[in-house]
């Protein structure tokens, strides 16, 4: 009993310590977005959502938690661990997103739709060990782009990875990849080696681990842990080690038949040819290894896989870009059972922004782009005897004229705010002096061309818009 | 036993009906934005991050969840009640934001600010009970307007109130007021009025009916549930219940003396003064209604408060905008306990586009503008020998140079198909012909203008960019 009140004692301490320090603190694996890292990612989103447009893609948005049972089942052995879910408080169990498929096909059948071309950009949930200096964290942004409907063969997928390539291709990250694989092949590959039925899943959340681990290490743990016979962890070897040019690995795929004693995996290869053609008119091909170890731990793919790494063997980011078909989810939601078959793409934005915003603050210590005032105007009084109350007067004319504008909340501006605006670079001010404001003029300076004049009021904002600042802005 | 085991059985099956026809269903109280709700959303959001942005505003965000302790004992008695918490799952207790507020003020602590003028437009979460029809959700928007820091008594209070009425006033909502008191005020007329310290919180929660209940229900709850003499109940109704046109009802109660007993209450109406000023030269005095009843359930308002209604009267989802003062909200997250004075406002924009929504739709059974393609180019083909991927090409030219363009994934396109995009409204169409195919032409046809041209494939965006057709299009 003692030793019982003691750790009570102690747990009661730890809880006190995490209490007291823990309030300025944020969730661990989550991070705030000053205005620096906001001025980072808006052109960048800016960018991926002109993409998804110009593909004819419309935006959606669902709730960031859904029932549990929603989630459930999705994300294979390792994903199912990693779900946040919310305290039972009388109500539904629920539980946080942990990507923006599933959501997407409860909504396709919770509205009963038989076909969309949708993007949606928001934040999804994983209790993963967080890394953050590779843009690992437990809340992210994911940049999804997924077809739904029955459309020609392979023609939405290629569609897919050409929105990732262009996408990826737009921002300043390097070269990149994509492995592909097909789920056939890889259920084609388990088969012809032996794989009992009941192992695959397992089997495949081991193959899944190659791109970190050698094979002798995947190897091992087929045979020591999944109780793998060695013959058949060799035979998985020899077939899921190949990778190369996809036409290429095809050819030698088809020429020396080693999946011929595999229906599954050979119409996979029909599918995979048809795709290859449709990319190579899309001008992404020579973006594409074909990688028969590929798994994507999932549970709901169905057809082609793939993930996007970086080249620049500099940047450890992992995948940032990955999907494929799932044409049993919306099923799964539908009442009636309808299959709506479905491809997508999700861009791991996080992770871009990890290696963008590095270059961004680089470039920052030259251009200061970053650190630049917010407003165009900088509204200023000269001498004393101009109140405050005038300053936001001028202001108000100036908003309701659509002009970014501001001034100092100081009754008495000194002299060092002239220089501190002057400073921080502002590219306009607005003066107003005890003789402007009893004559009804104002002095208006274009900072960098040292250039300035008085204008009646009645005629500011158009001189304004003369020297060039953005009136009635939108953005 | 034997009632034990039904119960148990009983209880099996509801989860299981409840299982069953729970997958396709959303959460309670949440909602998907579909592809016509995000295109009324889109310009609504973008007109409000304009107005921030004039004034100066920086965007941040935060994450979705924060510590539980940073969330308790800020909302109130009611606002308690309602925060969606974490399950534990052996990690730390965490709580999903029931405001931006609070979030922000640990922002500034987290990150040591002395001052920022920041805007955040983001979802919170309350489990109340959801009214959608009246925009009341449990997962909803909010747009937050704050200025953290020391400045001129009231000026940044003026400017916040300044920017809500500019947001408001420039929507399709109709007329507007901002109901207008001082916790200091209100504090006054507890005081006043005899309301022991002890009551003074569940007094003004009571008070804080009074915009939907007579004063004769609340002074009911007042002496019946929570103890108030009858006495003080009616030194307090005949306090809170002045309201009026904010410069004749200040001067009433300074002329009258009503609170010269207050030396709180006699300070707050000394800066309400300040803050008609600034706000009649800021154009928005019209707007205000002095409402000594206005309470705010919130625990971190700390001076003046302001809540904005619709007043026409048809349409009655509650409160559009509301915020006010919480100066000591920063210091109970900084470690040095540094205080950080702030002021700020929320745009209830859940609300807003029940009313933007149903105008949109109304307008949309005679524009169609809400259902417009999402792309400038159908892509089509004449006659059955031009294979899809030919298509396919040809839009690869056009998303290459940044135009939305989009064709049917289908091998073969009947007439129909051709109908049906005329009748669909795309602008404009590219088509391939066999002869223009080998000619290495296409055929671009301006649909509104019935105009039609012939032209080289490498003079195709140029063309279509004469047409008018936006090329490069950033969004």
């Amino acid at each position: 009993p003692a030793s019982g009140r003691l750790a009570a004692m102690a747990t009661q301490c730890v809880q006190a310590v995490g209490a007291a320090g823990a309030d300025a603190k944020i969730a661990k694996g989550t991070r705030d977005y000053g205005p620096q890292e906001m001025r980072v990612r808006e052109p960048v989103f800016a960018a991926i959502r002109s993409v998804f447009k110009r593909h004819g893609a419309v935006e959606i948005d669902t709730p960031v938690f859904e029932h549990r049972d929603t989630l459930t089942g999705k994300y294979g052995e390792e994903g199912a661990k990693l779900i946040y879910h919310l305290a039972d408080q009388g109500g539904q169990l629920l539980s946080l997103r942990y990507d923006l498929t599933v959501p997407f096909a409860r909504f396709v059948a919770s509205h009963g739709l038989d076909k969309i071309k949708r993007f949606h950009i928001a934040r999804v949930y994983r209790r993963d060990q967080p890394q953050m200096t590779r843009g690992r964290y437990r809340e992210f942004y994911q940049c999804d782009f997924d077809i739904a409907g029955s459309h020609a063969l392979m023609v939405p997928d290629a569609e897919v990875i050409s929105v990732a390539c262009e996408i990826l291709g737009s921002l300043p990250i390097g070269d990149f990849q994509f492995k592909l694989n097909h789920r056939g092949v890889l259920d084609g590959c388990l088969e012809l080696a032996g794989v009992p039925s009941g192992k695959v899943r397992t089997v495949c959340s081991s193959i899944d681990k190659l791109d970190k681990e050698p094979w002798a290490d995947v190897r091992e743990e087929l045979v020591g842990e999944k109780g793998v016979s060695p013959d058949v962890a060799d035979a998985i070897g020899r077939l899921v080690q190949r990778r190369g040019e996809p036409m290429a690995l095809l050819a030698e795929l088809e020429s020396t038949s080693v999946f011929s004693g595999s229906d599954k995996a050979t119409s996979a290869l029909a599918e995979l040819r048809v795709l290859f053609g449709y990319l190579e008119a899309l001008g992404c091909l020579h973006r594409i290894s074909l990688d028969l170890s590929l798994a994507r731990g999932l549970d709901y793919y169905s057809g082609v896989i793939y993930e996007a790494v970086l080249l620049d063997g500099a940047v450890a980011v992992g995948s940032i870009a990955a999907g494929g078909r799932y044409d049993s989810l919306v099923g799964m939601f539908s009442a009636s059972g309808a299959k709506v078959p479905c491809v997508g793409v999700s861009i791991g934005i996080e992770r871009v922004f990890a290696i963008v915003e590095a270059k961004a603050r680089a470039a920052d210590a030259a251009t200061k782009a970053l650190s630049r005032p917010p407003v165009d105007v900088f509204v200023a009084a000269a001498g004393g005897g101009v109140p405050l109350v005038e300053r936001l007067r001028l202001c108000k004319e100036l908003w309701a004229a659509g002009v970014r504008a501001e001034t100092p909340f100081k009754e008495k501006l000194e002299r060092r705010w002239l220089e501190n605006a002057l400073e921080a670079g502002y590219p306009y001010m607005c003066l107003l002096g005890e003789s402007e404001l009893a004559e009804g003029k104002v002095t208006v300076k274009d900072i960098a061309n040292t250039e300035q004049v008085t204008v009646d009021r009645a005629d500011l904002v158009a001189t304004l818009s003369r020297f060039g600042v953005p009136v009635d802005a939108m953005e």
